[in-house]
């Protein structure tokens, strides 16, 4: 492991190489919400299983999760149903877009895995459980808060708003889902649950944090609070790995070599197992949907650790 | 990492879980070669990067290595047209079949990646650079051979045979290719190498003790000879393990969590990035083409080692 | 034109051969009330363009048409936006399902057809062109009285809320077509229409009767309102006759002959253009979807009248 | 029927009001024989069913009839196979471009259609039945000669040794084929033989008058030869209307209403049942690959003649 003198001038040597990229790429535009966030930003927080923090950029500004949030509610979903969630929802890189519904028709209405859209909504359904949506949304942020150490975080309900008055693709995925038997609540109940936890708000700072347990066997070593079991811990990053960013996930697998997972917000979180999670966070997106500068900065940070699993 | 004695326990003991599991599965019958092989067989070898072998069950005993054989002419053309390679063939998760044609015709003729057939194929091509196919059939045996340390390793004619008599997809899927002008050689040249490598006859040893360089940033420890570069050789890990099973990549790095490469002849090649090279053999396959037993036995030798990647 | 005694013949002829089939197919089973209905009934009725009627069997048992609705609708759509509704929906066959969503997602949202679902969801929206439901539905069914000449035809609310509640698939098709901005209404509304006058319940008789217009360019010739212009009758009789029996077109194409409508009920609304309409319906289905003895029933009607327009 | 001075007029008439449109469209560039013919030309015949013939433009300049053989090759393969055809090639609209291979992995090898190419090359294997390629396109060629009456119908040798060096996607198509099992004869006689039945030449004279017997019941009026059953003419006039004009015959059937197989050389045989057969010829193609002007011509005659079958 690098000292914390190697780890801050890493950091440091990373934010700088970004600033030549600040502003590529295309910020998400189809809420205004997202639209209206400065592309110019850029945001790196690492922290290590031995707990210590290295950051630099904007590590310390919100931004909207998007879909890293599927590797949370993940867990959950994991939690509760075991083995049996991989009845509902594959575990296969799907080769196409994030929000496709072609593969979802061919293998009827089992989505490919669980951070496609429609295999995150029926991870989201696994989480409500047939409860109420605002009981498990507040279940959701509450397990967000802990994991990151920090009631800041908090969901931002103007992008849940949007999200639902936009979310007719989402809406249709549902609805094929539910035309397939493969959704437990009625519909909306699910993409309100879904939409909430999308907009949850988070820096790079906390989602690092929030995502320590996946780099130390489902312990989180700071609070000593064993999240998940081992096995599942090796799962999610394997899932990650394979399927965290959309039709570009070999790519990254290739360049970054981490497990990790992407939102549209421009946010990525990334595991270097046994040693540190990462949280990356600049607005403009690659045309897979992937933070450009993001992903960037984190082949990068491969280079300098040598963190690679490859 | 563990002792010599602890290896030889541990593959010990896959080995003798893997007894009550011998003969499941479907041994490939497209061709007789194949069909007829006993699919009561296991084989294990573990060769470790400071060099030594543990192995057990019909560790000695030849097969046919088929896809597996994938991976080291990958390694040939990226040696050879570096990141040129890319602008043919793509380095994402198919979502479909290992012989699927429909991908194809949607991304006009550029393969989703080098690991599934018209991949392999456009790969043998950049292998072959527009020379005699003999002469590439000699090289990519050399190759195997030096990497191997064994003179033995071989090309198996009725194999090599049988696969261009029965190979009208892969020669359907070359035309295509052709077609859209991503072949350089005939068609027929190039089939008469990609056939020839598939009927590699490789034993458990032999593959680990070929694939160690994999393990060790692209530096074969033994012989002390770079055969690619680290950078390269985390790139076709990485591949390897979104890729490397087919439509069941997802779940082999689910259970397994390592890359590796699989063949329907019943053998996979698992790479323990900075500590060992795996050879597997059972000759019955899953429903998606991959030792059934072969992969058992990876996620029993996992658990034992705590080798996952994850 | 065979006269009213070879008329009434030759629809005896067809009643009598069908008695050995009935009960033969599938009843569609997806709503209660259609599930219910007795599979061993048959009838079939003839409006010739001349005035005279044929009957036989059970041709004044009110059925539930269901897609057969989808040529009015299109009629009163084409009427609205004349040319500019092929914007919003295309003209070719689909090459699957009636209930695909594939092409829906490769062709941005844009049905290819008027009668497969998705582009029956889209002609709604343009009869319902922004206004109310409630209105909407009652123009429907006041349009399908006047041209039946009866106003026995009705809306059965069972099946229409059976629709509703078990109507996934095409909620999923309505927020997918929304998301492509194709909808002008809300999608619910829109689905109110749409689940409405797929049931409508209407006989034999009142189908061919209200069919009429489409075998004499348009011209109702027995009340003498021109319905539409001869040259959007041509049209939408080619497109029942390339789109109008879901996956088996061709296959109707080829053993009938004749422009044609079918829907789930078991209905079948077929046109020979100057000389008649004829409305069959027989519940049991075929794989396709389409009334099994139906279309028997027709192809020898076609063989006995000589009717085929090829 | 209109007198021979009201069709000479017909034909006159759209022959005038084509002048406008010469040159549109795109020629058909694959081959160097196709790509250099010069694209301002249109022909028009019509042979009627009591003999008479009406032309205008370039009606006696020979052109590749590609595609149009296809309705030739059908009719010998229905004499040979009857409904044992069937098995091997279905009758639906493919709804996906003419040299799309991806519905024929979804549907194992059994082509849409007759008209599509890999139907064609089925429908060719079997006129080829076993026996020597030359044979084959020598009985093709004279039927061709027959039916025209006119011992001017060649094949010519240049087309067919273009089509054959780069027919790549067809070899692709037919090793498919042969993968499933669903050719006889070798690959590359079939290709042989197709290659040959492309590169026929005709003129739109010898093209009307070789399908008047598809007008007649199978009949040929002329020299009083029953060419094919009555019943199995109607079926390949229903295979032409549905998909006798690739991904646009919907199109076709909308704006013409007439069976009709176009073929990439820019010539159509349309047929109007009872009545005549219309041979058309420019070389300009739409975006579906149909003659542009030809289908033009073919909407303003059938508008000035009544002959829609609609």
């Amino acid at each position: 492991m690098p000292t914390s003198e190697d780890l801050d001038a890493i950091v440091a040597t990373v934010h700088q190489e970004m600033q030549a990229h600040l502003g590529e790429g295309r910020v998400a535009d189809y809420i205004p919400a997202l639209a209206r966030v400065d592309p110019r930003q850029f945001g790196i927080a690492i922290v290590t299983c031995d707990g210590r923090t290295a950051a630099a950029g904007d590590a310390e500004t919100p931004f909207s999760i998007q879909s890293v949030s599927k590797v949370f509610t993940l867990v959950l979903a994991m939690n509760r149903l075991d083995e049996g969630l991989w009845r509902r929802v594959g575990r296969e890189p799907s080769g196409s877009r994030f929000n496709s519904i072609v593969q979802l028709e061919q293998e009827r209405g089992i989505p490919r895995n669980p951070f496609i859209n429609a295999g995150a909504i029926v991870v989201t359904d696994a989480v409500l459980a047939g409860g109420r949506p605002r009981e498990a949304i507040a279940d959701i942020a509450g397990f967000m808060r802990r994991l990151a150490l920090d009631e800041a975080v908090s969901i931002d309900p103007e992008v849940a708003a949007s999200e639902e008055e936009t979310g007719f693709r989402n809406a249709s995925l549902a609805y094929f889902l539910r035309g397939f038997d493969n959704l437990q609540s009625p519909v909306e109940e699910v993409l309100e649950v879904y939409f909430n936890q999308c907009a949850l708000r988070m820096t790079c700072r906390q989602l690092a944090r929030a995502g320590l347990f996946l780099a130390q066997g489902g312990l989180d070593p700071l609070n000593q609070i064993q999240v998940t079991s081992p096995e599942r811990t090796r799962r999610i990053n394997a899932i990650m790995m394979t399927c965290g960013h959309y039709d570009a996930s070999g790519e990254f697998a290739y360049r970054v070599g981490l497990p990790g997972k992407s939102g549209v917000g421009g946010g990525i979180l990334a595991i270097a197992p046994r040693r540190a999670a990462i949280g990356v966070w600049s607005p403009g997106l690659c045309e897979a949907g992937n933070s450009l500068v993001g992903q960037m900065a984190l082949q990068r940070l491969v280079a300098l650790t040598g963190w690679s699993v490859f």
